[in-house]
């Protein structure tokens, strides 16, 4: 490609729209173009590192005996009434009628449509195990799109389905795709974290996410330093230690308290105790049945959303209660009491770790303390509902460690959720009676990790591409006013081409293109290697071959540098 | 792939839904499968000769210069309303509003697109000219689906779309895309027709189809015989030849007329005369405005409805009139006056070819004979608004023969069409000031021309993909039960895909899986060479290579298999 030619040559500034290094390089560097919010334009550039990894992940899945297929886009709405997926309202969904009035979704993920499609097949015990997948475009209807390609509108997804005819024989797949997960990031110059999940909207019992540590990222999970417990912020699970096993029991108070005791760190400075010693309630509702949940919690925990609405099979249903709702409860915020409110108790596991809780009962010159689980109030379950923390124990006595990362890719055990709801998602067995698939599923979101690979490979001159999936391996850069050496650039990337070497060859002669110019474009989108071809080292029959990640320059005799690629 | 892994196996009878042979083959050999009308899945074998066709337009479009990227699939509408095309009703857009009450168009062709990603990027003209293109999913909302693969709801299409700095400059591109174009389908082993055609909802000046003469096409076009003149019946023009020129004008008279007499065929066995010497007038309603047009044309012609749109500036804005519409005219069907209605008189190029025309005014027992146009009536204008016919003449004395195919790819000259109506659109010239690009695109539908492909190659046994679309080279056929026939059938495998060559491999030794089940499947997915072994064949060394398009037979020692491929 001739420079000249290229749409989509480096812009000036920042395009803005985002903190991310990464993602104002690729803007810069015209890599993306913004249509609206949470929407790209890849150009050129950006759409062959795209097509690379999409090759890289077709590699590894075919490898293993994938089969790349492809599903319309729009999704019948009724298959997703099938599996009531209709109704989860944490999925953004996105719907549309046609002129005849016919419902569809924007394909989110596939599963519907796979089961669909199998299902319409009389498929026999002899034609399992099979792994189908492929690359499409997926809808997310997200209030806030952000973070760059890391949360957007729409995006394409690699997203993989196995077949199985029973756990036994799924275990294996699903061992085989978490290789196959680690093989492909790896591939992409990608260390990553194998994180137990939670499969939200997907369902199923078990998943995995694949993160790759990063401050860009947007997911919290914790690990043991010996790396053997590694799970997401959702999942994590971690002891509540006894806070004061020594302390004595003693009997219900209620005392005065001045009236400027209103947050926990007015409590932690009246009383002198640490946060863990104050019982804290946390109130949520339901959005799809305005009921109101009251979480009790020790005063140094935090609730975590989705391990709450796990417990109360609600996900995706909650929100935080508004200033409406606690006024309809008789309280408002700093005053919602441990009992007695119209609503659904939740305790956290860690209400039986101390003894003598302060709170529970408030008024503007009044509270409560000596307050003791199981004596003086009790909810309606006891769950693991909070938010593991740096430094957390697990029960075998390790440290959680809390890490930052971003989520590439993920694995589904969904066992028979699917084939389970949806009608005749069968296979004939052996006796000929038809069992449902046992299934998982697999994705990888291709625009995020692009980004997550622009935001490990950067420096201060631009983007670094692995060689794997550079837009090019070389940039051709003959500088000053000889034609000379323009003619010998020629030559040089006809043979480039000749030998299938992906080459940009900055052909430009005019004199605003310095070698300033030119060196800063290449540094700027993360080339390989760069050739430079100069008057002086003509004169030397010689090219200047750098090489973008290391900055190593090393000198070549030009009949040599064909040989070099 | 081993067979007894892939999913999207042969099915036994033909799924329906089509009387297009291809269409049957291709859903009974496992290629596609419907998910709802108009909407498919492309299953894996399927997939893979998409993504080669996919590749061969690939190929040709990077070798000119062409830039792959993409578009998101959401188009904002507010960039349709710049060009009004979101009144253009002849377009089937569909329309999606997310949860912020954001408009979006669902991708039809990507003109608005493409204008506004160029235009955020400072073009000077030392950028132009430049090719870009994508491989992306369209969305039509057709009222009726049919045809297969021909006429779908969703597609994917490849759109290019060229930036030129003139007329001049886009004439050179325009020329070298249609050679593109004619290379691309011959590679794809269609041999196309370069047919002049209508713009339609695209807008432009001139454009051409790629039309593949088949039966099954919907496309009517006329060529003459030397091919130099080929053209849609949307634009072909033709002589009018005087029908009676020796003829000599006569005095208007009204006559009685028998009240059996109301169609074109009563007229001419009543009058014993032709079609030709009679008015016919042909009634539409403009469905944006409810305004009345009335044709008038000689009887033995038909109105070309795209011609009457493109006359009157109402591109996709006409149907036929109702019976309702011809009441409040104060008439009905067959007594339609070819003057003194309420309505726009449009006459075609015909009326000025024949003297004395019998008809014009009609009543039960009357009819009006001797009309001439110019002395007894007069319509708004004259036009060409007749669709050709075989053996019209053409300016220069040639015949035009109709022939009817299916139009697998356009290419249209947009000029300033789009970057005229949208905002900063333009280029920076040589003195600095901004002019609009001359704009061209280029589209080909990729399920479409897998059909037509499909429907010109295939037999009564099965489809016949050529070499280089074909979801795999060899099938290898090991058969009986002799276990050494399958050790040798495996080592050949190995063999083949160590070497690169895509193996379908039928694996299968249950009872049920005859040489005849096995030699049928083959012949039904029409891959190009089938490997057959058997315990005889091994008693001499040998393979029997059974070449499926010439059914050329031939027996190769087992050493040099290999070699064949």
């Amino acid at each position: 490609m001739k420079y000249s030619q290229l749409f989509g040559k480096p812009v000036k500034e920042d395009q803005g729209g985002s903190e991310m290094r990464s993602h104002q390089l690729l803007q810069q560097a015209g890599f993306i173009s913004e249509s609206v919010a949470g929407r790209y334009f890849f150009l050129p550039l950006g759409w062959r590192v795209h097509d690379k990894i999409k090759a890289v992940i077709k590699k590894r899945m075919d490898a293993v005996g994938g089969q790349e297929m492809i599903t319309p886009t729009l999704h019948p709405l009724e298959l997703w009434e099938e599996t009531n997926r209709t109704n989860t309202t944490g999925f953004e969904l996105m719907t549309v009628e046609d002129r005849r009035g016919a419902a569809f979704a924007l394909g989110g993920t596939a599963e519907e449509m796979m089961v669909d499609v199998v299902r319409k097949r009389q498929i026999s015990y002899k034609e399992l195990p099979f792994n189908i997948y492929q690359f499409s475009t997926k809808f997310r209807d997200e209030a806030r799109a952000r973070g760059g390609l890391l949360r957007v509108r729409e995006f394409v997804m690699k997203d993989a389905y196995t077949f199985d005819k029973d756990e036994a024989a799924f275990e294996k797949t699903y061992n085989e795709m978490a290789e196959v997960y680690t093989n492909i990031f790896n591939d992409l110059g990608l260390e990553t974290k194998k994180v137990e999940a939670d499969g939200g909207y997907i369902g199923g019992d078990y998943c995995h996410e694949y993160q790759v540590e990063s401050p860009i990222g947007e997911g919290t999970f914790y690990e043991t330093e010996d790396g053997r417990y590694c799970a997401h912020e959702d999942v994590a699970v971690f002891e509540r230690e006894p806070v004061n096993p020594n302390d004595e029991v003693l009997p219900l108070e209620v005392i005065e308290q001045p009236d400027w005791v209103k947050t926990m760190e007015d409590n932690e400075k009246h009383y002198e105790l640490p946060a863990s010693r104050f019982l804290k309630n946390v109130v949520f509702r339901v959005t799809t049945s305005d009921q109101i949940i009251i979480v009790t919690i020790r005063g140094d925990l935090e609730v975590n959303k989705t391990k709450l609405e796990k417990v109360l099979n609600l996900t995706g249903q909650l929100e935080a209660a508004t200033d409406e709702d606690l006024a309809a409860l008789g309280t408002k915020s700093g005053f919602v009491h441990s009992w007695g409110h119209k609503a659904r108790y939740i305790g956290d596991l860690s209400l039986t770790s101390v003894k003598n809780f302060i709170g529970g009962q408030k008024t503007e010159t009044t509270d409560t303390k000596n307050v003791n689980y199981g004596r003086d109030f009790e909810c309606e379950m006891l769950a693991d509902v909070a938010k593991a923390y740096d430094g957390a124990k697990t029960a075998d006595g390790k440290t959680l460690i809390e890490k930052v990362g971003v989520e590439v890719g993920n694995i589904f055990q969904l066992g028979t959720h699917y084939s389970g709801k949806m009608k005749d998602a069968t296979y004939i067995d052996e006796s000929g009676k038809g069992v449902p698939y046992y299934m998982g599923c697999y994705g990888i979101g291709l625009g995020r990790t692009m980004a997550t690979i622009a935001e490990k490979y950067n420096d201060e001159k631009g983007l670094i591409w692995p060689e794997v999936i550079a837009p090019f391996q070389v940039y051709l850069a003959p500088i000053g006013k000889n034609q000379e050496v323009y003619d010998k650039a020629d030559e040089i990337y006809k043979a480039l081409l000749q030998k299938g070497v992906e080459v940009l060859y900055d052909d430009r002669q005019d004199k605003k293109s310095t070698p300033g110019q030119k060196f800063g474009n290449h540094e700027l989108m993360g080339i390989p290697y760069r050739i430079v071809l100069s008057e002086r080292l003509l004169e030397s029959d010689e090219a200047e071959i750098v090489h973008r990640s290391s900055g190593e320059t090393k000198m070549v005799p030009l009949s040599e540098v064909i040989d070099q690629f």
